[in-house]
């Protein structure tokens, strides 16, 4: 029982190694009559693409928006919406060498035990390249919400130490580790290149907030509206742990600290991070999540091969050397996919 | 589409409110010819229920496990394991004050938005009573992974704000804070019985550590090991965060300190938590989970009644002052019952 | 992975077997605020029960309904709905001579086969007992299906080589064969007594007609609302055929002949039977059940034993000798599951 | 909740119109190490394609199989394998006629009415068309059932009312009608093309036999092997029925003559069609599906348009005169798709 899809009403199915044909993915799910262009697509495909600035690997990957069924005379039908993006850029040679080494920090190990067999051209399905098919559903997600008006906001809260002290959601686009803090963003930047030219890499943490949900998402006991999120937002490779709300700092708290207490005008605060129970409160859903340091570096580093003798390792070829600003996209379309799936389970149960 | 079964090959469906008949669990895809006792639940029910010292609620649960099919002449046969609880120290009146208000922290405004319905006595459906139905699944999970060789043991690592300072996983059991560190335990209970007494509560981190993990585990790309671990203790009423190995700690690492590196004896260090690429590494899988403090407090808060209209509100009746010691059993199951979804699926579409 | 639930939004999980402690149902998906009382489930709960007649086994079950959760102060809340029959009238000992041997038509051998152990007990969970399960979850959807004028009648078409001649639902269950011709009723109870009387059973068709469905339900293209119901009804023990309107008789037809012309009314013929691309017309749905003899017969029949010794048996104990009108309600039952089941998914897909 | 994916362990979801860019599908679950080329796939698609004889469309469809993932130098890794087939000879212009009107036994009237949207070019996603992604996925199955000596094989028992008088496997792909008897074979190709001649078309029955099958799959109580095969076949646009074994003739036996008896070489006779309780017995998988006469005619018939208004309509166009010899791949299909999916559900809960 394979694990290549997620969604239950919203369902979607992502296929493709990074150096194969293709990668892409396909919804079922969709509701009919959405209107939708290859280009609602394209734009946060662009967003996640490589090489958008010195932070981010200049890698080129072949993003072109292909949708192949599920649409007719620009609307959605209610049938499955196949979407391609074929990989062009991709030279399989700068990977031959890691045939039969397991990098460091690297899905290499993991794969070979698990099936025996596996594509190691530039991590093969274990890839980053594999998020595409996701941020592709995640357009398709964000443009269904659009009528709810909900909307999705992640960026980075944290990069190699430094974080944001205040939060401007305006700013995100408009700077290369798409932090909400301008000053923060500089120094994150200018932190992060410094590792990149010691060939080493930085983690990060980026945070999430989601506006607009009405309050009742969320399927108790197991498919609570955060153990969903939870699930969507780890599954994303190199992402550690996810907290909502206050998250980790409830710990340190008291009952009568932590508790959002309400008036007229709803939650005076907002502790919870907009769920409770499982349910959505119809406050902001907020959540962070811990973002692994980039595994692929140029130091060298012990590891073993296939046939367990121990040997040393250095990763050359392209890579970034933070990954939160192109996870910035992946996670807000985890997190869109997630919404709508639930929009309509709430749905599907209770009527009107 | 509700929400009430978790797993694939292993899955459990739970059902009961607080304060109805009885609550339990349905497991489909229990393996035939499995020795098991109702005893053997009965063990894990007791280390969950309360009334076991002064930081647990002193109310009593009738926890006593029925096994009702399933199950002939000692093992099982592979048909459906249904396990029942009765409730029976139902103190219901002391409920009936709440039904028309929503006390901050719990679930009541989110059910009553989400069904326009609810069993409001002991918070119902989300009621910490549910979980009894996890801990006996998760009973059944264990045994099922002794053969394995596989342990799973959880334990308080930090309440009230205090952390213990070294891990001995024998003194788990001894101490009421179910903490790993004598001395910060006896701070702990110490620390939770004053809070208590002024009728407010402690929220805390309980760790969890699998050992004899086979590497392989895990449904990439989205029903990773990690992910699935996520959504199931998230899933369980008051944890707000998960985070696997260093977790958040990562987001400050560099990629030359997280990686860990390999030699012929395994991995030398275990950042990433026992998973790479959301497939078990071998080692062991290393998780924590933050708990928000009890939400029923005495404190008087300010809260609004279902007509929308401001009112205050002091919860009485009897609670958990810090809910970690009674969650370490919950967080067991859910991840004994994860892993054993986990051995079956992998085994369904890799043989031998 | 085993099979014990179906459904997707109104979504059933049965267990028990026939001599433990119990059977049942827990119905997750089942929309709050529905008005439900416990005998609205024991009507049909009746009219499965054996002993109703000289052609229905003289056994007597412990048909006792009791909901355990989902339901406060008589309605349904949205939470897992589980309903209980304790067994009664379990005579184990009739059954102890079967322990290591199988029975010709009969689960024995494929149970032995699959799990490596069995409940021999009355069949254990492939016994006929596992549909009372079935039919309380059957009779809770038909209490959903009123609501929207949708109503479900089946009846023995055929027994014994006897068929109805007209078709008149108001007098099926006023005959004990649950026949709709009062003619052929009598004329099927009298062969049927005769074949009880030398020991032997006869099979028979059930037909089903669901009316007042929507145009619209079903998911193509696997979730087809005839492959649903087809599934749903050759699950039932003992039906081994399913056809839609003309059903086989299609084979021999012409498209000029199949083909359901319309007008300003409709549909001028209803060959497809209610379904044209595993989507509903808005016309009946029609099928038949092919029912197979009861398997239970004293004739002495060869059979071998666990250890592969050649051997005669004879089934003696309580059976009903042609299983046709105890299966009615269960068809009903599934086809009303089935109803709901995609009442609440076409939802879920397309609001409003 | 849509429903374009099948199986569990081995899971398919089908993609296209047959208009569109392409159809095609992605294999969920596919075992890793298997030896595939696109030929193995391609050598299924051309028994499926269309212009093979006088009783199929002359019509040319591009099915050029290409692997576009999960496939590594010659063998599966275990990801999902994803296969298109671009459609070629897309002649829309020939269906713009049909635009605004209900074709008579077609999904033109349902598919409007669900999705309020519909692509009507070739029949869109109702196409038969959409079986190219299920030939595709069935190719797969069986190179897996190859390993374990399942072998299955469909033919047309009847067409035109005229039905094969012997069974002769070896020489169904030597016919146009994919029939089992020569001489029955000859007759069918002549009736059917008379009725072609006249506009008309013609039913028929197709028989699947499936032999090698271990005994123990199929997963009680709703999974069962049969109920799975009839969900899958019934599935099939434009079969409308299903039986097992004798199927319906066993309404008219008594138990005494359809209870298969046992001696040590198993069972002696095979009324049961391979299966008892859900479970396969060891014995041959013996089904008919009843297909129904090809909707799209020459005749003219009366419908209605979009508006309501009463009028004619006769389709014109390429189609076959009868469905089955090009829906027999597409039954072995199915079955090869049921199949592996339940000897990896039976692995997963019973090991070894």
């Amino acid at each position: 029982m394979a694990g290549n899809s997620i969604g239950v009403s919203y369902r979607i199915t992502t296929f493709g190694e990074s150096h194969g044909l293709s990668v892409g993915v396909i919804i079922d799910g969709v509701p009919p009559g959405i209107e939708l262009q290859e280009q609602d697509i394209q734009v946060e495909m662009n967003r996640r693409k490589p090489g958008q600035s010195a932070v981010t690997t200049p890698r080129k990957e072949g993003d072109k928006v292909s949708i192949v069924s599920g649409l007719f005379e620009g609307k959605t039908t209610g049938t499955p919406l196949t979407i391609i993006l074929h990989n062009k850029d991709a030279d399989s040679g700068a990977y031959s060498n890691i045939k039969d080494f397991f990098r460091p920090g690297h899905a290499d190990y993991t794969y070979h035990h698990k099936y025996g067999i596996r594509d190691y051209r530039g991590s093969g399905r274990a890839s980053g390249r594999e998020t595409a098919g996701r941020v592709a559903a995640g357009a398709v997600a964000k443009k269904i919400l659009e009528a709810y008006g909900i909307k999705i906001t992640a960026f980075t809260l944290e990069a190699a130490g430094i974080r944001c002290e205040s939060i401007d959601l305006s700013i995100i686009e408009d700077n290369p580790m798409r932090a909400a803090d301008a000053a923060a963003a500089w120094k994150m930047t200018e932190k992060v290149t410094e590792l990149a030219d010691i060939g080493d890499s930085a983690g990060g943490i980026v945070q999430c907030i989601i506006s607009g949900v009405p309050a009742g998402l969320g399927e108790p006991v197991f498919d609570k509206i955060d153990a969903d999120l939870a699930k969507a937002i780890i599954s994303i490779g190199g992402v550690k742990g996810i907290e909502f709300g206050t998250g980790f700092g409830a710990a340190a708290m008291r009952g009568s600290e932590h508790n959002d207490q309400m008036d007229k005008k709803g939650f005076k605060t907002n502790n919870a991070g907009g769920i409770l129970g499982g349910i959505s409160t119809g406050a902001d859903i907020v959540f962070r999540a811990a973002v692994k340091p980039t595994s692929s570096i140029e130091h060298t580093q012990q590891t073993i091969d296939i046939d367990g003798n121990e040997t040393e390792i250095s990763t050359t070829g392209r890579h970034d050397p933070c990954l939160t600003p192109r996870i910035v996209p992946v996670i807000e379309s985890m997190a869109a996919i997630v919404i709508v799936d639930h929009v309509q389970r709430h749905r599907s149960q209770v009527s009107g």
